[in-house]
């Protein structure tokens, strides 16, 4: 096997695999403080390209930005788990608010409990909704679309950077309307935003659809997903959106004066998306020598390399640098001159890791030839030897957006012939998936990635789709969703055997 | 009196006419967790322009943004609060992480407690510090410049929105620096940042300064802030930035190997901004109608306001109100036509307390005359009426950027006017200091607003420092800072009657 830029490949071991690309790519590391993650400067430039791009859209369509406190009083909790099955309970929960020092040591003081406890949100439904039952008063108030961007907090037992943290950030939509129709156009509607998003900003393919009952948002009536497949065949849930019927306006009393002044409770949505979309850009894109971001969300689309030799020349090079970064820069491109007292071949390796899209190196005969020569992230090697391409440096220049486009486009083509390559249709009974994901029990130490089955079903609900999902769980799969695109379905459900009614995806999942 | 859009004045109760410019100009409000604020779109939109504005100039400075815990260890703060005097110890502790059903009740899981109290981050110096340590090793990771935008808490008894409030928005920048005066560079540095940023894009004049001894962020060698004055006398302190010498560093073990590979302690700083901003604009510019926003942070600089009136010629007046709309948002102005179905005097008057810089009003006549008629937020009224102007359309296009350039330098001035006007300095004796200031004891329910004294002092340090302090304290006085900018000195310190060293400022404040 050949040498690559990380220590572990994809296939030895995907899981280290990517540790290991987050930790060279320098994205995040893990915190002294259980479950929670320090997203370094790379890594949050990245979310701060992700926030902006989908800050847009969610403002172009019609949402306004507000801020509503971290806490939540324990009592909107209990109102919310009396109605919700199966609520989620680990969580956060701050009982004092003062540190006294205790002969010389720090403690909690005992005198300072607070009357009731404040729970660190993990989602703010119920604070929301408490203001929406004031803010609305009759139908000229609605539709009301409300989007936070905000830090959430989940007890999670084994967490993962980006995938699964205690603490993590995201955005999340929350609208009442009067009607039905026009909150389920609304839920529809920011579906479609996450996966315009998703192909258009991150390049990664996602199969949107609606989850079976059992995968629903406690208290939704209907729940949708995208879902992205990474490369080791597993699902990433990457986005979702709610419908939440009545449920949460009648528990809340999110209710409004009809035109025939009748009071009617609310319809509302509530729609997000977090951090662990990194986690997915990351598993949808790396290769074996670490991430591949990209340009759309890249901190720096081109990373220029000075070959600096501690000489007299160096003046040169670096004003060679300067005026290349510099009309990079006026065509709008986000550009960095690595000039960092380090080795340039290190620094080279450190932007393969790092994935930035296009990496220059500049050496003395550049400079003086007025040429470029650069690496492209997306195909770094031919072979096993890194390609360098070399342009006029103004052929260069007028090309620089072309060539980041052609790698936006061409990180999303290779993923999307993934994900169409990696779904199975042909499967008819529960043996068949049995044998097919049973080889790979031990799917985290290698072998072959299996991707995703679509099988048909009858949509069974209640306690006939509660043992479905229990035979899947025993081999550790689930239902991902049913896709909005279906093609046309005859014969019968894989599971109970009677007339099947949609096809829905099945495979494992993050 | 004549009738103003708030129904109480600035000078019959600041505080009171504060809480209804707030509330009514849709800011914020006050939430059911206690001192926990809603920030609602207009105070959102006023805070991401804050956060554009100020962030492209923390990164044009070389600061990279990063994001670390909410969650500090208890034992993080114990380190800290060992070696600092004074250490603020109101914070919410977060003691479990599971609530359970028991017998149909919420409760506290007595079995998921803590091993180790986490402490909702109050500052993120301590776990921020921590990482420092990890991350640099030798000179060449110097200087190391990092920049959070995050929400802290700190427990607050008396909590006011914007103001003190126990859970709040900020930026923190934290650095390390291989000697002093290069952390003192950045120290200045970012000060400055500060002080540019208030006066051009809040039009808030300030006053930059080094803060006495007494008033120095716990651990600092040194504290700046930038001091502006509200409407009613007294100083908020809108912006801090610390030299921390080396003692945050030695606390945590920040070392780095210096070009003679020996060990040394860095040199540490800290600097923030926060909500508390959007305050200071409030009573800086507001006034008896309410908000003025200078137009670089308002949410939307121009709000077209069509007369309806529910016939068919409304088609028009709302084509028109769009064609406007086109042109003003063509030339990169924030433009919004509130079609809300609400009376358009309503609208107007909305409009005003919300402090949208200019608002047009379009009518039949106008739009069959291509004219705009319109009011500047700034100077509303003419003696009692409002004031309204007309343009021809093309004109009104062409000069609406000066035309908002015009009200962000007339809200600086008049602030800057009041400001220089507002600071005394010929006070030289303690009994004087009482006098004039004495006479402002019932200074929140009206009354003169006294401004600052400058007064000229020996920089007196402990104990004798500490006695003025409590001195001025039995007046609700403190010293501000002293300003960098310098007269020449002579005569005698007020409290002291030893020689003058340098000028302080004294007030009243947030």
């Amino acid at each position: 096997m050949s040498k690559r830029a990380l220590t572990v490949t994809r296939e030895q071991n995907f899981p280290e695999w990517y540790q290991a690309a987050v930790r060279h790519g320098d994205m995040a590391e893990t915190s002294p403080v259980r479950g929670c993650m320090i997203i370094k400067p790379w890594g949050w430039g990245v979310w701060e390209r992700i926030q902006a791009e989908l800050d847009a859209r969610i403002k172009d369509t019609g949402h306004d930005n507000c801020y509503f406190p971290l806490f939540i009083p324990m009592s909107f909790i209990a109102k919310e788990a009396e109605h919700v099955e199966g609520f989620a309970k680990e969580m956060a929960v701050v009982t004092h608010h003062r540190l006294k020092n205790e002969g010389g040591k720090l403690v909690v003081d005992p005198s300072a409990k607070l009357e009731e406890p404040l729970i660190v949100r993990p989602t703010s439904e119920t604070i929301i909704g408490d203001a929406f039952q004031r803010w609305i008063k009759t139908y000229r108030d609605l539709p009301l679309l409300i989007n936070q961007w905000a830090n959430v907090v989940r007890w999670e037992m084994r967490p993962r950077l980006f995938l699964r943290t205690a603490e993590f950030l995201w955005q999340e939509g929350h609208t009442a309307h009067a009607d039905r129709d026009d909150a389920m156009a609304e839920t529809m509607k920011m579906l479609e935003v996450y996966r315009e998003f998703a192909e258009t900003v991150l390049a990664m393919p996602v199969i949107a659809g609606e989850k079976p009952a059992n995968e629903r948002f406690p208290g939704a009536d209907n729940t949708y997903s995208i879902e992205a497949m990474m490369q080791d065949g597993k699902a990433l849930q990457a986005g979702t959106s709610h419908y939440l019927g009545t449920h949460f306006a009648e528990a809340q009393g999110i209710q409004f004066q009809n035109r025939e002044n009748e009071f009617e409770y609310c319809h509302t949505t509530s729609w997000g998306v977090s951090t662990r979309l990194i986690g997915g850009v990351i598993m949808t894109h790396g290769d074996d020598d670490g991430l591949r971001l990209p340009p759309k969300i890249a901190p720096r689309q081109i990373v220029i390399v000075p070959m600096l030799r501690d000489k007299p020349e160096d003046k040169e090079l670096l004003d060679y640098c300067a005026s290349l970064e510099k009309e990079l820069k006026a065509s709008g491109i986000r550009v960095l001159v690595d000039t960092k007292p380090v080795k340039s071949a290190e620094k080279r390796w450190n932007w393969v890791r790092r994935g930035a899209p296009v990496i220059v190196e500049v050496g003395g005969r550049d400079a003086a030839g007025e040429k470029v020569t650069y690496m492209r992230r997306d195909v770094l090697r031919d072979g096993d030897k890194v390609a360098s391409h070399s342009l006029p440096r103004a052929e260069f220049v007028a090309g620089a957006q072309s060539l980041l486009d052609d790698i936006q486009g061409r990180l999303f083509a290779e993923a999307k012939a993934r994900l169409d390559g990696s779904i199975l249709s042909d499967i008819k009974t529960f043996d068949e998936l049995e044998e097919y994901f049973g080889a790979a029990e031990a799917e985290d130490e290698g072998g072959e990635f299996k991707g995703w089955v679509s099988v048909a079903w009858s949509k069974p609900e209640g306690t006939d789709l509660k043992a479905i999902a229990d035979r899947l769980k025993a081999l550790k799969l689930t239902i991902r969703n049913a896709p909005l695109e279906q093609k046309p379905i005859d014969g019968v459900c894989l599971f109970t055997g009677e007339p099947a009614r949609e096809s829905v995806l099945i495979g494992r999942a993050y």
